[in-house]
């Protein structure tokens, strides 16, 4: 069935409160929403979200690729997704809309043979447990929002670092007093050197603070201080900037440079994240799936892709939970930690 | 919709003319034919064909395979496919029996759904080319059969060596004589030593045959040789027996020993197949697609993967047109070279 148009949507979110990483802090998130409509009237979407700290994308950039996407896309088959997720590559500066387009035509590819997306990446299964994040705050409130989410059931605790070691050192360790059963992901943002790193992930060892993953300790571009993290370090040692495309998930594998990838359609657009899950299979790689801000029509990409795959043994898809939204557009359930697809 | 039986049917079958390679001659095939039966009634189909001086399967020992995959199956739904891939991983015996039984749900699943499996994998084409085969003849014979093949349309022709250097290089040499404007294969099944294998390949390109592949020079585990021959011959260098498995393909990548990869369903199953095509796309290594003994009904599960995904440079699909079959039980029309997919 052929595509016969593509709209382009820009829309603004306020954060419920200011979000804090080590490369910046954000009070707004402006996505672009994607509606891919097939010949027969067949509608799919996507949602664009990126933090311009991370991939230096905007949305008034990326609407600006409109008339691009129609050239690659109008008149074409949805039935031929690998030819137009070849196609697609030339958006290669630009992978969240990459990956909004490419969720898109999936969507409208399953809607035209009646199938749920989660069942077309593989149906493992339909309920994921996801974690919820703090970001780079002082103590108290650090403190203060870990309890917070412990009490909303969450059992998955991710807290931002990447700024000071001693301070972030306390943070965690004290976040951990809050949250007796919680395990926690630490993402430094590339926030620390090497050695800021291990001295970071040996504090909290001491500590037996139950870490993980730590994410991203050190500057993406420096594959030789993610190595030495994670040989230095007693907790698994993430990839997440580090990773965009599977270009950059076969280096770190050849350069033995990490424990876990953190995969986020937003980086890799599908086709990258779903090169990416098997390059991490085959390599004995861990898992995890993360977000930038995605509202509920965005997030649903990713909980559809994990939970197809089944590939991931942490989720960290929580953005929705941190954006007012007039209304909820997402496909699932939450509960608490848990989302259930319908 | 759940899988309420799996059914296991041996066939013989026999080549028109016996067939021979470095590693043995034929002059009969066993497989396997393997029916997934769902509870609405929809069968998938699959075939299971190995060539025991390969991949050390044979019929006889798949088909004892049968209540394990039972075990496995019954009353699992197919809709979870990448479960049941990830289950079915323990017969990592025999991927012979894994890729039928793996084409076998997907066949279910995309009947289930309405739609083609090569729409399925991509849906990238519905026309392929393949090459075809001369074994191990004397020059005489081999002249003549590759007239015959090239009259027959073949513009890629596959001829196998690897048992005699001079000789082979002379039955090259001479068949390019009798087919102009075809390109070749060369396949020794770890037939030659490194150093033969250069010499080999030397000498084809000293008489500017078109050589677009030299398969599997050497040993399967001399890695090391690999490369050898891949850095010090003309032609792109392919790994046939040395990559069973996504994790050899990634050691292969690791250690730079090649410009190809030929995948086999039957060395690989469906699901090692998959990753083997992500791995060697972000690894930019080529990829060619062969088979093992399979009949109409088995080379279909190959055809539906190559022209679904689009992955590959080179088809060697033909083993089906050496076999004597009572019907044709393909769903694909054969017109010379070319494979046709209704």
């Amino acid at each position: 069935m052929k595509i016969t148009s593509i709209s382009f949507k820009k829309t603004l979110y306020s954060y419920f409160e200011p979000f804090t990483i080590s490369l910046g802090s954000h009070e707004e998130q402006e996505n672009v929403e994607v509606c891919v409509k097939l010949k027969n009237g067949i509608e799919g979407y996507g949602e664009a979200s990126s933090l311009f700290v991370i991939s230096g994308e905007t949305a008034a950039m990326l609407e600006k690729l409109h008339q691009t996407v129609e050239d690659i896309l109008i008149g074409k088959d949805v039935e031929s997704y690998a030819n137009l997720f070849h196609d697609l590559q030339t958006l290669r500066a630009t992978p969240a809309i990459k990956a909004a387009i490419e969720f898109a035509i999936v969507d409208a590819f399953c809607k035209q043979f009646n199938m749920k997306p989660y069942q077309f990446f593989g149906g493992s299964k339909n309920t994921l447990e996801t974690d919820k994040t703090v970001g780079i705050e002082n103590l108290e409130n650090t403190i203060k929002k870990v309890k917070r989410i412990y009490d909303e059931g969450f059992r998955k605790i991710k807290i931002k670092v990447g700024r000071d070691v001693k301070n972030d050192i306390e943070r965690v360790v004290k976040s951990k007093e809050v949250s007796p059963q919680a395990s926690f992901i630490v993402d430094a943002n590339q926030g620390f050197t090497p050695k800021e790193a291990v001295e970071f992930a040996k504090a909290l060892y001491a500590e037996k603070v139950d870490v993980v993953i730590f994410e991203q300790p050190v500057n993406r571009y420096n594959i030789e201080g993610m190595r030495f993290v994670r040989f230095n370090s007693p907790y698994p040692v993430a990839a997440d900037e580090s990773v965009f495309t599977k270009y950059d998930a076969l280096k770190l594998v050849r350069e033995d440079a990490v424990d876990f990838i953190n995969i986020k359609l937003m980086k890799s657009g599908l086709s990258d994240a779903m090169s990416i899950v098997h390059i991490a299979q085959a390599a004995n790689i861990g898992l995890m799936i993360g977000c930038m801000g995605e509202s509920s029509i965005g997030i649903r990409q990713s909980i559809h892709f994990a939970a197809g795959t089944g590939a991931f043994l942490y989720h960290d898809l929580d953005s929705h939970l941190s954006l007012k939204e007039e209304s909820f557009r997402g496909d699932f359930v939450q509960d608490g930690p848990f989302i259930i697809l319908e």
